[in-house]
C-alpha cells in the first residue's frame, strides 16, 4: 500500500512540474495533486489506471474522456466551469465512482467527489479570523420513523458562555442529500459566523435536518405530511427543549434547496403561526424541469384569494433560482404571479445551474433579512 | 440519472429475493441493498459494470475476485470476516475506489468505503435509549500550522444544561486517518453515552484531534515535536477556554490508537505534569511489523532507573493491542519488560487485527478506568 502511495506521489509530482498557474481545490485530499484548476477555471485530471480501457470524468451533466499514456496514466482536461462547488464522479469503465483524490461529499444519493471553485467576492464562504459558532451533532427520538436520527446545530460564537436566547433556522437540504448537505457543502457555519462579525446578520441557531422521511414516500404528499410531523411534532420540541431558543412564529425561519424548498413552501407557508420567515432556494414546485402548472391558491390556500391575510402572517417571504436552473422560468412566472395579486414576496437569482453555490447565496443573502 | 438508479434498485431488488437469512448493515447507504452480511459472516456483492474486465472486492488485505454474468452484474462473496468495523475498496480494471453503495470514512489517506459488522456484547458501541450528549466541531487557530484547524468535542449529556466541571479525554487517530476517526469509525459518543448511563464511566469531555501536522515530518521526532506543541499550546489552552473543564493532569488523559499511540508514548508518558492517563492501543512504537527495538529507558527516561518515580506520575497507564495485530508480539516483550521493572502498567488484548473493534474495546475498558 505504501508503495503505490509513493509511487503515485512520485508520479504525481514529476507531471505537476509540467503544469503551471493552478489551484489545488480545498476539496482535494492532502497529498493528492489533482484536479487541479487552471487559470481558465478548467479542470486537469491525472489517474493511473493500467488495465483500465475508458476513464472519464463526469462534471455538471458532461462526460469528459480521458487519455492514457504507455505508462497507463490517464490525463484530460474538461471545458472551463464554472465557480463554486460541483459534485463530479470519475467513470472508470462505465462505472460512476468517488474519485480518490477527493473529499466525498452525501449527494446524489451516494458519496461524491465534489471541487470547489473560488470565487471573488465570496469570501464569507471561507473560514475566516472572526468569533467562530459551534456546529453540533445531537440525536432526536422520532415517533415518524421510530428510531434516533441525528441533526446539526449551529451555535453562534456567544452562544457557549452567554445567557440569551436566539431564533432558529430551520434549513433543508435537497433530494437525494441530507442534514450533512448544508453544514459540508453549504459552509453554513462559515456563512453565519462572517455575517455575524460584521454586523449583517442576526445570531441565530442554525438546525440542519435529514428531512428524508424513509418508507413515507419521499417527495409526495404523504412524504410531505410526515416530514410535517416530524419537523412540528418532533424537532422543533426537541430544538426547543434543548438549547436557549425564542420560541415564537417571529423567531423561526424554514428555508431550503430543491426538495427543502418544496418543502418549505409546502408545510412552511400554509403555517404562520409556527414560521413568519420562508426561503425558497431553487425549488422545483414551480413547474420546474418537467413544466407542469400548479394552482397557487389551492396549494397554499389565501395566498391569492386573501392577500393581505397572507402577508401579515409573513415577515419575509424569500425566493430565489440560478439563472442556468432550468427550474427559473417558471420560477420567475410565479414569482410574478404573486407580485401581481399584491402578495409580498422578494426574489432573486444568481449566476449558476442547480448547485450549491447559488445556494450559499441564497442562504446568505436570505439571513441578512430575517429576525 | 434517475432510471439508472431505478435500474439498479429493480435488479437488486431482484437478486434480493435469492438472499436468504442475510444482515444489510448500517454502513451501507439507504437504498443500497449490498453488501450482505451472510449469517457465516461472508460478505456478498453485487455491481453492475457491463464494461469492465476485472471487478474485485479488497477487504483486509484480501482481494477476491466476483464474477459477471450475462447482464454485466459482477456478483461474488468473501471468506466469513470477523466482526467489527473494516475498509474496503472496490477494485474495478486494477483502480482501488470507494465503493458507491457505502458510506465513505477517511482512513488510508483516503475516502475508504467500510462495513460494520455487530458483535454480541458490543451494545455498548450502538446507540441506545439513554441520554445522549453533543459532538461538537470547533476550529482553533493553531500556532504551528498557522492555520484555523477543525476539531471535534463531545460533551456529556449533562453539560449543555449543568455548571460541574469536567475531566478531558485527548483521543487520537492512527496514521492516514484524522479527528473524524475517533467520532465516526470509533463511536465515541455512543460508548460515553452509554458507559456514563450504565455508571460505569466518569462524566468526561472528549477531545478528538487531528493530530496530523502538515509539512512537519508526519511520524518523526520533528513531527513528533511539532504536534507536541500543537497539543499542549494550542489545543489543551483552546480547550480549557471553551469549555468547563477540570484543568489539572489528573483530570486529564490522553490515548490513541496506532500512530495515536506511538503520540501518546512519546509526547504523553513525558509529561505527568500534564497527563496523569495515558493510554496507548495497538501502537507499533514497541518494534511493531518491522520488528525493531526500542530502548525503553532512552526513550522515556526514567521509565526503568527511577520506576517509583514514574509511578508516582501516573494513575493510569493502559496499553492494548488485538491478538491478531502482527504489532502484538513486541507489545507484550516491552510491555513484560516494564512489569519486571515494577512499572504499574495494565495490558489486555482483544481478538482482532489492526482494527477499529480493538480500539472501540480499547476505549471502552480505558474510559472505565480513568479518573
Amino acid at each position: 500500500m505504501k508503495k503505490i502511495l509513493l509511487a503515485t506521489a512520485l508520479l504525481l509530482a514529476a507531471m505537476t512540474a509540467r503544469s503551471q498557474d493552478y489551484t489545488i481545490p480545498v476539496t482535494n485530499i492532502n497529498q493528492h495533486g489533482y484536479p487541479h484548476i487552471m487559470p481558465d477555471l478548467s479542470l486537469q485530471f491525472v489517474m493511473r489506471a493500467p488495465d483500465a480501457n475508458l476513464v472519464q470524468v463526469d462534471i455538471c451533466g458532461v462526460k469528459y474522456d480521458l487519455s492514457k499514456d504507455e505508462k497507463g496514466v490517464w490525463t484530460g482536461s474538461t471545458a472551463p466551469q464554472v465557480p463554486g462547488f460541483h459534485y463530479y464522479s470519475i467513470v472508470i469503465d462505465g462505472v460512476s465512482v468517488a474519485d480518490p483524490a477527493s473529499e466525498s461529499f452525501y449527494g446524489c444519493s451516494r458519496m461524491m467527489s465534489a471541487i470547489d471553485i473560488p470565487e471573488a467576492g465570496c469570501e464569507d464562504f471561507e473560514v475566516k479570523d472572526v468569533p467562530h459558532g459551534q456546529v453540533r451533532e445531537l440525536r432526536y427520538y422520532s415517533k415518524v420513523t421510530n428510531s434516533w436520527r441525528p441533526v446539526f446545530v449551529y451555535t453562534p460564537a456567544s452562544y457557549e458562555s452567554g445567557k440569551k436566547t436566539y431564533p432558529v433556522i430551520y434549513i433543508h437540504h435537497g433530494g437525494g442529500e441530507d442534514h450533512r448537505g448544508w453544514v459540508e457543502q453549504g459552509r453554513t457555519a462559515n456563512i453565519m459566523d462572517n455575517l455575524i462579525a460584521a454586523g449583517k446578520a442576526k445570531e441565530a441557531i442554525v438546525v440542519s435536518v435529514n428531512s428524508n422521511v424513509p418508507g413515507r414516500g419521499g417527495y409526495s404528499k404523504e412524504g410531505m405530511s410526515a416530514y410535517a410531523s416530524e419537523l412540528t411534532e418532533n424537532i422543533i420540541p426537541f430544538i426547543e427543549k434543548t438549547f436557549r431558543c425564542k420560541k415564537d412564529a417571529k423567531n423561526r425561519a424554514m428555508c431550503g434547496l430543491s426538495m427543502g424548498g418544496g418543502q418549505s413552501f409546502y408545510i412552511g407557508l400554509p403555517r404562520p403561526e409556527v414560521f413568519r420567515n420562508i426561503g425558497i432556494f431553487s425549488s422545483g414546485i414551480f413547474g420546474g424541469i418537467q413544466g407542469q402548472s400548479i394552482d397557487l391558491e389551492k396549494e397554499v390556500p389565501g395566498m391569492l384569494s386573501n392577500t393581505q391575510g397572507f402577508n401579515k402572517g409573513l415577515d419575509v417571504f424569500y425566493i430565489s433560482c440560478g439563472e442556468q436552473d432550468p427550474r427559473i422560468s417558471h420560477t420567475k412566472k410565479y414569482t410574478d404571479q404573486m407580485k401581481a395579486a399584491g402578495v409580498k414576496v422578494y426574489f432573486n437569482s444568481f449566476p449558476g445551474d442547480h448547485e450549491w453555490q447559488v445556494w450559499r447565496k441564497s442562504f446568505h443573502e436570505f439571513v441578512q433579512k430575517i429576525f
